[in-house]
């Protein structure tokens, strides 16, 4: 997509991406992301889970109750979505780095209104966090869809931001008798821990065992 | 500390923390926040490295090629830590969450213009990310502290929201033949890399081989 002059990437522009694969490969690794809107001339940033689908992210409301006001007219939102994905460690202080893959997203969010299209969009975030779990809960109840907001934002003003590899120090710090190179950040699950009050035996299923890393 | 309208956790008030010690413990089990703030009237979250000193908040400025003209003024800002801890799967969509603890702060940051200020502030935010790297990188040359930027921020105006244990069903849901429980999240450090164009044979400093998990 073309870059705008907000999602252009200023500092250290080869870091910057605009192309739809990268965006969506980089917002499809996570579920987790960070909301941005103005609240009475203020900022405020709250985490939240996303669900893509094509170039639609659907956005957990959980913050809604400091949104009523502003979901009303449809909310303009910055969404951020960060991977780190190492340490980097170089010579100088000034250019130790992080490596990651990051995500931002400006545009209007809506609220999701029909019931059958928020229940999609449910289970596009749902299955984004854990894939194939839809299928098996209780679906959300009448009541509990009232009590549930649903924001979708289209992704069409967007770019990505990736650094990778490692250390670039000026030419002459590489004589320094200092320690470089990365350390990589893993990400994993644990084994799952069964609720204590859970029906019988019921074993863990081999989608959530499979899921672990 | 005491909440403000804008700090007090509405949305499941049992979630709120307010004290002191929880906000800096959870601060200080990360170095990653989102900072949020307003350009020209439209929200923009940025990911960037932080540390924390008694009640102040070090932002490293990487993102100041867009908040030039707001810092000025003393810029006002949203900053959010997030941990993920684990996801929770519970019986129904509805009752399905994750556990996790945030903080977020409100204030006015301000660029520190002091060159002994902001080699301090550098220091502090380089300990958070990274113990004991410090004492031994390179120190930054007054050309390059001239092009490192770093806010500070009072951490006066915060609350914390921790979420933990198992999953909380409906009554009527525990007689479901559905697994709950809860994945955790497990993050760690892989083995070190070692730049390619290191001098010699310098080994992985104890330091460095001590941080992996």
């Amino acid at each position: 997509m073309q870059p705008t002059d907000r999602t252009r990437v200023k500092r250290i522009p080869d870091r910057g991406h605009y192309d739809r694969e990268t965006i969506h490969s980089i917002l499809d690794a996570g579920f987790l992301c960070h909301v941005g809107f103005v609240h009475d001339g203020h900022p405020v940033v709250i985490p939240t889970a996303y669900g893509r689908e094509a170039d639609t992210l659907y956005i957990h409301g959980s913050a809604a109750s400091r949104m009523q006001r502003e979901l009303a007219q449809g909310i303009e939102l910055c969404v951020t979505v960060t991977h780190l994905d190492g340490l980097v460690l170089a010579r100088s202080a000034f250019h130790s780095s992080m490596n990651y893959r990051s995500v931002v997203i400006f545009g209007n969010a809506r609220q999701i209104t029909d019931d059958a299209r928020k229940v999609h969009a449910l289970a596009i975030v749902s299955e984004q966090i854990f894939a194939e779990r839809w299928a098996e809960v209780r679906p959300p109840s009448p009541q509990e869809l009232k009590g549930t907001s649903v924001l979708e934002l289209s992704i069409s003003e967007a770019s990505a931001k990736i650094r990778t590899g490692p250390p670039k120090d000026d030419d002459e710090d590489y004589a320094m008798d200092i320690w470089a190179g990365v350390v990589p950040v893993v990400h994993g699950w644990g084994a799952p821990i069964t609720d204590a009050l859970i029906k019988g035996d019921i074993p863990v299923p081999e989608y959530i065992r499979k899921f672990r890393w």
